[in-house]
C-alpha cells in the first residue's frame, strides 16, 4: 500500500553522517512548499500580527530548506556526480541563495523559484539513484 | 516533470502553526527510514565507536520522527477526522511509543514497526486530503 | 484555584526517553504562564517593535508548551492510564490545539484556556503518580 | 526538605527576554532531577548501549539545567539582589560548574550536589519574590 | 582600538564540556558585531517587513552572544581567575544584561555597549591564557 | 603559519540572512579546533565513558563547523567571487566532506585536514574583503 501511494519515489534515501544512506530532496521541497504557501497567505491577509507571524515562520522554513539542501550537496553528492553533472555546484549555490531570497521577500514567485531549483536537483538526484 | 516524479503525492501539505496548510507524513517516514537503516548498519558493524555514533544519531532521527508525528496529530487532524477515524488517537500514541522504542533498541524490526504505523497514518492522511 | 491544584506538586518527576522516569506538567505550565504573560504585556504596550518581539517570543514559548505536552502524552501516559481516563487522548489534543491557538492570538483568554487544560492534565497526572 | 522548599511555589514566574516576567527555578531543578535519575539508572544497568544512551541524554539534560540557571542569573536577578545576597554570583557559578561535572560523572552524588545548589538558589529566589 | 585588543588572538581556544579546552571570546564578539550591524541596518531602512526581520534575527544573535558569554563564565574561568579578577562575576553579569538590552532596543549604542563589555572580557581572557 | 593567516583578522564580519553583513571563517575554525582537540583527548584517554562523551561532542562541533561553512559558501560568496576563484565550489565541498569525515574518525589528522581547508577558505575570504 505504501508502494502504491509513493510508487515512483519507491526506494529510500538518507540524510545523516553515520551515514545511514537515506537522503531525499522531498525534505527540502516540503519546506519550500511551506515557504511559498506562507507567502501566499501573507498576500491574502493584511493583519499586521498575522504578517509578523508569517515572517517569523517563513524565516524558519527557509532555513530548514537551506539545511536540507546543504546536506544533499555535501553528504549525498560525491565526486563522480560532480563530474557527470558539472552544473551541480552552481545549481546548489543558486538554490541556497534562492532560499535566502525567500526570507527577504513575500512574493510567492520567489518561493516558486526555489521550488523550481529544488525540482532540478530532485531530477538529478533520482537519476543518480537509478544509475 | 515534478508532476511525473511525485505524481501520486501530487498535492501539497503543510506543517507549521501559521498555519501554512502544508503537512506530509513523508517527513516522519523519512526519519523512520533513517532509524531503521541505522539499526541495520549497527547490526553489520561491531566497531564500538561506530555503534556509539549509531546510537547518537538514531536518538536524533527518532526524536524528529516523534516531532513530525506530533505535529500531524495536533495540527493537521481535526474533530471531523477523529470522528471518522476513531482509532486515530491511539494510532498516533502507538506510533510515538514505537518511535521511543527504536531509541532503546537496535533491532531493525522496531524500526519497521514504526514504519508500518506511519504507513497507516499516511493512508488515512491521504484519504482525508482527497475527501 | 491554582493554589489548590498545584499544592501537592511536591515530589519529583522525569521526562526523557531513556527513560529517566522524571515527568512534570510544571514544564508545560511554566511555558503557558509565559505565553499568557506575554499576551498581557502585548495588550498593555502599543509600541510596534515591542509587539513584534512579543509575537516572536510567544511563538517559542507556545512551541515549548506543545513539546512538553506531547512528551507527557506519548512517554508518560500508558495503556492503563488511557483505560482509566478515556478522555485523556482528547484532552491532550485539545491542549495542543489550545497552545497553537495562543500563537495566533494576543488575547490572554487563549493563554488561560491553555492553562486550564494543562491544569486538568496536571490533576490526572498526580492522581496516577499517587496510584 | 524539598517539600518545605517548594511548598510555597504556588504563584507564577517568568523566563524570557521580553521579559514576560515569569521565572522559576523548577525548570533547572527538573532537569537536574533527570540527571541524577539517569546516573542512578546507569549504575543499575551494565548494558553498554543503555549506558551510551544514558550518557547522550545526561549531556542534554545537564546542558538544559545550565541554560535555565544562566537565565535566572542574568535575567531575573538584578543589582539589589546581588547587594542583598553577595554570595549569589559564586553560588550560580558553582551550580553551573556542578552541572558541567555531572556530564563527566555517573555518580549520583554529583547530581545531588547540583540539586543542593539549585535548592539554595531556589530558596533565595522565593525570598526575593516575597520581598 | 579593536585592532590592539584583538591583535594577539593568534593562538587557539576551546569551548565544550568534555572539556576540549578551546574557548574564544571571538564567538561572543562576532554575534555582538552582528547585533550592532542589524541595529544600524534597522535605522537605515523603514520598510516594516525588513524591520520585523531585523528584530527576529537580532533576537537570535543576541541569544547566541549570551550563550557564548555564559560558557566562558562557567566553563573557562575558574577559582584562581575570580580571585585575581574580582570584577569578573559582575562584568559577565553586566555583559549578559547588555546582550538582553540589545534585544529590546534598536539603538546601535546598546550593541556597542555589549561589544565594549566583551572587549573587557576578551582582554582578561587573553591575560589568563598568557599567564 | 596560523599566525600569518589570521594576523589581519582585525576588522569585522557578518553571518545571517538579513543580511547583517558580518561573516567570519573564525566561527568554522574555532569549531574545527575543538574537533581536533577532542580527537587528541580521545587518543589520550581510554576510559570508555570519556570516549563516548568525546564522540557525542565531536558530532556536535563538526556539525557546527559544517553549518558555518555552508553559510559562508551560500550567503557570503557571490558570483564575482566564484568567477575569480573557480576552485571555491570544490574547496567548500571538500571542507564539508572533511568535516563529515571527522565525525567518523578519531584521528587528529582528519581534524587537521579540516583546519587546513578552512585556512584556505579563510585566505580567500580575507582577500575578497580587502578587494
Ligand atoms: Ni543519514
Ligand atoms: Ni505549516
Ligand atoms: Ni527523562
Ligand atoms: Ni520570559
Ligand atoms: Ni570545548
Ligand atoms: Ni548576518
Amino acid at each position: 500500500m505504501f508502494a502504491r501511494l509513493f510508487a515512483p519515489t519507491v526506494t529510500v534515501h538518507a540524510h545523516c553522517d553515520l551515514p545511514c544512506g537515506v537522503y531525499d530532496p522531498a525534505q527540502a521541497r516540503i519546506e519550500a512548499e511551506s515557504v511559498k504557501a506562507i507567502q501566499e497567505k501573507y498576500q491574502g491577509n493584511d493583519d499586521p500580527d498575522f504578517r509578523t507571524r508569517a515572517l517569523i515562520i517563513k524565516e524558519q522554513r527557509a532555513e530548514l530548506a537551506k539545511h536540507h539542501l546543504s546536506v544533499l550537496w555535501s553528504d549525498y553528492f560525491k565526486a563522480p556526480h560532480f563530474e557527470k553533472y558539472p552544473q551541480l555546484h552552481q545549481l546548489f549555490n543558486d538554490a541556497l541563495k534562492a532560499a535566502s531570497a525567500t526570507k527577504g521577500s513575500n512574493d510567492p514567485k520567489t518561493g516558486q523559484t526555489l521550488l523550481d531549483l529544488i525540482a532540478e536537483i530532485d531530477k538529478i538526484f533520482w537519476e543518480t539513484k537509478k544509475a
